[in-house]
């Protein structure tokens, strides 16, 4: 049923375009639905792809836009006078059109909005231009039924089917008081079940819920999901009603907030991408090796003190990376448990039982890798007092570790900071750090050194 | 506009369930919304939550029902009867229901099931019990909206509305045949505009996209994202309309598949939670942890085996920690990056250019990182060429660090296997020994050793 992108059909588009064959190219691709040909364009040069977004009708091509990569997207457009752009924008829901105006250059983006045709819409969308990305502002459209609370239903229908035009998905009807300021809604199925000489203020429904436009984004995912609904109006400072979100637009706030935990536990920022430049990528990961540099740094120093030690019993040191391998394993898995616990809700704060069930986990854990490690120093070494402390100090560092991996997440998020940085490389390395020093000091206590 | 839960409102309620005032704890949560009043049963003991639980009306209880913690909805399920959960059951909808009853035990899923008073919803429920939970199967819910194409509009606007009494959104219409089988759509919106002596047949979309019972939840979700769809419908082997899913029941999927990576970099298994037993917990990280213990075992082995390296210059050593930390990092972050490449689709499979842009990177980086050593290592310890062989072996352990972060996951996606797997501690504990043995060849071959 679903559409498979072949070589074949790359290679037929490829030379319809050499021989200029519009009307094959049309009737190839007229029949595909937006999506696939978003593909089939992030498969050819540039230039094709240019080629055939101007064959198609602009209603098609508006929506393959939207669904083009980010480079392809880009390339498209800077082939595009500013009036070609307009014409695609004209095409499109306010949001959408809006994201793709922001991602142009300033003087382009003053050329292709002039150049807009529908007075309107271009209203709408210079509106939506000036909230920030990350609000409620930023994400919701301008696309949306309303009606007046003193109407008749009879009224209402006629105007609401005039409105729906334009609109792929109704949801829920508005209704405003002459002032615009949301009062409540009414449901498309209430409606057609309503006698139509009822009164709209007779049945609408007057609880619901509303995001002011500054809120966050992730808030109104949040919410959205906690109240299960499709979609949800926004209002500005004066209660009046500016636009609406629907479940569609918060999927990518839900995914990016996810993925957000990712990158943080990997030391890559968010923006970065496998399609961004060089420049780019080194920019979002040197600074977190570079972090890692100087704290293992300190790793050097704290080795470089305990020579002696080391010198008299020579396992100590090759134990090194084992030890910190695992305490940093340890350290990770506990943050990440607690991160998750704090997402979903399951953990709100520090609590001392939580710990102690940690601590537990770790106990059992670093006690069957240090009976383990006990068991292979005695068989390879046979040096049983230096065994003996190599892997009491394991234990201590792995429920250290545990505890480290533990609060620090708490910590952070208590100071309104993400705490998935602890699962990113500068907790770990820093573990690392601490991890190290605890061991020799323990295993130096043991030996008498 | 929201609502926030509070200490005395706990307390209240508390002191309200001691006094057994049923009706003022009736009033108290009745204009609550569900969600909000399964926030509160989360933070009360089992005993006062079933309480509550028992004097709310079922319609209200069934809803709240899904939105509590896990432990809290197993607790309360475990002080009520079969009857009693049978009643709860009757007013959800299948999937929710079936959902739920997946979690009681063998014995107490039949004696429910036989409690259900509604035999039609009752063989649906039974219906979804059937299909794995990562299928399509295991995530539609059997209300939806179906029309038969040789109806008229009028018959077709009488039947919906009966049908769309048990619905909470509608969404899209589908037409079927007389065999039930799935042939088009018509929207709403489409019957709001039309007369009501057309027939279905002349007015219905044939096109529509559709999923098999049996299709991979992570695939449904991927269509219904590619297509920007809010519900799709379910067809079974004979492409007979056996159900519908719609955007929120995707939610989930997606979010958990985004959350499952950074389980995976984690070293934890995604069924593991912060409410989880200590032995759950321990099952799910003991064993990454004991897979790190022996790969650091062979760190180990190549430490001893170099000592004498070491032994004649001492700096070789104090810096192992910071080339795995470093390689570690470059490793993390490169495989990071094309796992999300390979998730949003920018990056397919292997190719020469985006390794070289990979490469790039870590030469950029590494040499940065290297430098800083080499400054750090000649003020420090005057020890001039020692200190070149460990930047030098410095930068090539991070170019194969960036290669094998690059390779692994693109190899793993290649087999089928979740390339995520490649920033879990399996692949950079493995980095850490490979870049511990190429340090020491390099650094020796430099000293001529």
């Amino acid at each position: 049923m679903e559409f498979k992108i072949s070589k074949e059909l790359i290679t037929q588009l490829e030379e319809l375009i050499r021989s200029g064959d519009d009307h094959q190219l049309e009737t190839l691709l007229n029949d595909l639905h937006h999506a696939d040909i978003a593909e089939i364009l992030d498969e050819l040069d540039f230039d094709d792809a240019t080629y055939i977004f101007k064959v198609l009708d602009s209603e098609k091509t508006a929506e393959i836009l939207l669904e083009m990569e980010d480079d392809v997207r880009e390339n498209i457009l800077k082939r595009l006078s500013p009036k070609e752009i307009a014409e695609e924008l004209d095409e499109l829901e306010t949001n959408d059109a809006a994201d793709i105006i922001a991602e142009l250059s300033k003087d382009r983006k003053e050329e292709v909005i002039s150049e807009l045709q529908d007075v309107e819409h271009a209203k709408d969308i210079v509106d939506l231009l000036r909230y920030n990305e990350n609000t409620a502002g930023g994400i919701m459209h301008k696309e949306l039924v309303k009606v007046n609370e003193n109407w008749s239903v009879l009224t209402c229908v006629k105007e609401m089917r005039i409105q729906a035009e334009n609109i792929s998905r109704v949801h829920s009807i508005y209704v405003v008081d002459d002032e615009d300021r949301l009062k409540g809604r009414l449901s498309l199925k209430d409606l057609l079940i309503t006698s139509t000489r009822q009164q709209i203020n007779d049945i609408y429904i007057r609880k619901l819920n509303s995001v002011k436009v500054d809120t966050e984004d992730v808030e109104v995912a949040r919410i959205m999901q906690k109240y299960d609904l499709e979609a949800i109006p926004v209002v500005d400072e004066l209660g009046r009603l500016v636009g609406r979100i629907t479940i569609d637009d918060i999927v990518d706030v839900i995914r990016d907030e996810a993925e957000k935990d990712y990158q943080l536990a990997a030391g890559i920022t968010q923006d970065v991408e496998a399609s961004d430049s060089v420049l780019e990528l080194t920019k979002a990961r040197l600074p977190w090796l570079l972090i890692g540099f100087f704290i293992e740094l300190v790793a050097s120093v704290v080795l470089d003190g305990n020579e002696k030690a080391f010198d008299q019993y020579k396992t100590l040191i090759i134990f090194v990376p084992l030890l910190s391998a695992t305490a940093g394993n340890i350290g990770v898995q506990a943050s990440a448990i607690v991160v998750q616990g704090l997402a979903n809700g399951t953990l709100k704060e520090f609590s001392r039982k939580y710990l102690s069930k940690e601590l537990s986990v770790a106990m059992i854990s670093g006690t069957i890798i240090s009976v383990l490690l006990l068991i292979y120093h005695s068989l390879v070494f046979q040096q049983y007092l230096v065994g003996f402390a190599i892997s009491i100090s394991m234990i201590v560092v792995i429920l250290f570790a545990g505890t480290l991996g533990t609060m620090v997440p708490l910590f952070l998020h208590k100071n309104k900071i993400d705490p998935a940085i602890a699962t990113g490389p500068f907790i770990t390395t820093s573990n690392d750090v601490f991890g190290i020093i605890l061991y020799f000091t323990i295993a130096k206590l043991i030996l008498g050194l």
